[in-house]
């Protein structure tokens, strides 16, 4: 295999080797930036999610070299195993980013390890920025060739990718040269994993923590001469081909470097799956145009993506971590309650009867002519009146993106249920000036419990 | 989900539960007994490969309680660790066990479960041994349905399913009811990875490495009340369904607890891919007879399932894990040096002019017709003389085990490689009487360097 041609390991070799932070647009910057600020405030949440008690239970029984934090909480651990906590931590609620175009949610599995390495190697803001960038663009933009296809076939991408995109920022952090990076990224790839049928339950939020530990442990192999193959994304018999049989991942290197998919990267103002946020849109506007009552509306019709449907149709959730994935119990929080933040996702919403009632009524069909994104929705009152909206773009898209001080508000609210507010509020301080922050461990030490 | 039905997976948890080595059979025992005593002596042998060096150095640099030990060298670490470096050692000569049913390596990625959770839970040979048994069954059962199917899109059998062997043995081992280990066996599942597009590196060895990690990680994960879906063996989006499209696995427990799949191990007497094997045999077996000349051999060809050269084709050989994984290098030493060990895939072999001669004149063809374990060769001399040989089942297999005094040969050969003799008798005298073993960790003390 070793001969065979590899253009497109060869292309994202080359991209991750070269970038640097001081190189990159101000606006890849800027959007790396609020991807951390996002990403960290989730993972401190997450801290406090039964999820992260059962893994750190785990992770102080194994022990391990006091190398990398696990935000939220007092606990320091080898650098790998700190990744499968953050990762999945920063998953739990579901409320990280995501990448729309390739349904990669993009820095659940590459920022665990840029912070880890970040801690355990004292790297500067802009290297980590860097790692951060490197690793968001190789999972994401093999996820826009491949995403979509993996979630069709029951794959959650995240998982499967963020391998790929883990390994890269581990190896930036590493300094490994390019052969052994094409190693790491085989290595990576090879481990590549996560189903859909673990949806709704804490497997879910595990897949990037376990691609983070995954993609860090393929580049720590690779430092140490361990060899895997680097016809991973070009082979015969390389993820895309096993995969999917897609022998042609060419798509995915095209504009390298010149094009960052971190633009496109989407930040939620809500608590529940992205592909849903539209449908939360669409009921909020309606809500605060009509305050329709809850016991009025007799039919809610709403058109979406059919992927909206594939990820997220369950029609009765009985836990929060369902209902993040139920479009019918989304809307129906929208239109009662006017929030889906982390609240409505709890025991106190999800046993409210107007939300039930609502949400029994609630009949999403799929469109295939409308955008991931946007969503169409008719609500019939019981006095006969129709009520419509339409959105294009859900809040938090590259199209409509939060302001910085939606950004912050939502990190200081996450991070509060865990952190004092002082602390809280240096974090924030510290990552809007990430770029020129001398040193990741600081953000380590401010984000432990 | 919770509400599906979920019969395959309710009778494996429920074989897995009942399972007492006192209640099986003695054959059974015996059975598994020898496959744990070649297991160890494959694990302790590779500690002097070089990807035991690597592993080794990242382990050391994480850190880790030391609860169970790396064997063959002088290192103790988390079992999560420990796993991780005992199972790659154990496949990295590609001289451990196989079930060809199944083509499932069957102890790599359940006997280093069994050894360190063993050692830091202080079990007995015969807890061990159940759950040593539980694991093996769980993976080749399921690979029995899935493992043919697996292979051909790519898959490493062994790497995938054997998440759920190594879960099988970690739950029995850590007590777990039965809602708990449907749990493990979710989380292991959705874990479940490795291509074949790693074959011939060392990342091939550490796929049934990672997969007694992740298995032994879903079992601690789940102890803690971390979920995963026990519908990831039958559900529409479980793993049979997802990687093959296949949804009825009720095949995989027919006769459960009456047959046992360990009874069909097959030992290694060569240091190769067992799909080779029968091709070693045939060659030995002529050159026994009439022991041809290097320079005399014109032409041989031998004829094999299609399997065999779907994973064993490689027509030139550069490195000794190539090598394995090519029928023409197999049938060339075994002609040229009468023998297939260790030393035929280290360096002097591979550089030997007059193997390599007789390597270039072998053309494998496939035949449907022959079982995997089969072979049919013909070589054509100079003089003219046609040698023919027939192989129906490969030595090693079930129907041609080998002797006790010859699988403790193996062992020793192996062990001392590594370790003083004294220690390797003392071991394998340990292992002999394995089922009445007050503590596994005798074992592991033995097999540290």
């Amino acid at each position: 295999m070793d001969n065979a041609r590899t253009p497109v390991m060869d292309a994202l070799v080359e991209f991750v080797l070269t970038l640097e932070t001081a190189s990159l647009p101000p606006a890849v910057v800027e959007a790396a930036t609020r991807s951390m600020t996002d990403w960290l405030g989730t993972a401190i949440r997450g801290a406090a999610e039964p999820l992260a008690g059962a893994l750190a239970a785990v992770i102080t029984a194994a022990g391990g070299e006091p190398q990398a934090t696990v935000v939220g909480r007092r606990l320091r651990t080898s650098a790998l195993l700190a990744c499968l906590a953050n990762g999945a931590q920063s998953h739990a609620l579901d409320f990280d980013d995501t990448h729309l175009p390739s349904i990669v949610h993009g820095s659940a599995p590459v920022a665990p390890v840029v912070l880890a390495l970040g801690e355990w190697r004292r790297a500067s803001g802009a290297e980590a920025l860097a790692a951060f960038v490197a690793g968001f663009e190789v999972e994401t933009r093999i996820g826009r060739v491949l995403g979509r296809a993996l979630a069709d076939r029951g794959w959650h991408v995240t998982g499967v990718l963020g391998h790929f995109g883990a390994a890269a920022a581990a190896g930036k952090l590493l300094g490994l040269d390019a052969g052994r990076l094409a190693q790491a990224l085989g290595i990576a790839g090879t481990q590549a994993a996560g189903l859909e049928q673990s949806f709704g339950t804490m497997s879910q939020p595990l897949h990037p923590g376990k691609a983070a530990m995954n993609g860090l442990l393929a580049a720590l192999l690779a430092r140490e001469g361990f060899t895997g193959s680097p016809a991973m994304l070009d082979g015969p018999g390389g993820l895309p081909a096993t995969f999917l049989g897609v022998t042609d991942l060419g798509a995915a290197v095209e504009d390298l470097g010149k094009r960052f998919e971190v633009l496109e990267n989407s930040t939620k103002p809500y608590a529940a799956c992205h592909l849903t946020h539209a449908t939360i849109d669409a009921a909020r506007a309606i809500r605060a145009r009509e305050a329709p009552a809850a016991a009025a509306v007799e039919a809610v019709s709403c058109r979406v993506h059919p992927l909206v449907l594939k990820v997220a149709a369950n029609p009765a959730p009985r836990t929060g971590l369902e209902a993040k994935f139920s479009v019918a119990y989304c809307v129906a929080t929208a239109l009662v309650r006017g929030e889906a933040g982390e609240a409505e996702f709890g025991d106190a919403s999800l046993r409210d009867p107007a939300v039930a009632r609502v949400m029994a009524r609630v009949t999403p069909e799929a469109d295939a002519s409308l955008g991931v994104g946007a969503a169409r929705m008719t609500v019939r009152l019981a006095d006969g009146r129709v009520l419509e909206e339409r959105v294009i773009a859900a809040r938090g898209m590259p199209e409509r993106p939060l302001t910085r001080e939606e950004l912050e508000a939502k990190f200081s609210r996450l991070g509060e249920v865990v952190l004092p507010a002082e602390h809280v509020a240096r974090l924030a301080a510290a990552l809007r000036g990430l770029a020129d922050l001398p040193d990741v461990a600081e953000l380590a030490a401010l984000a432990s419990a």
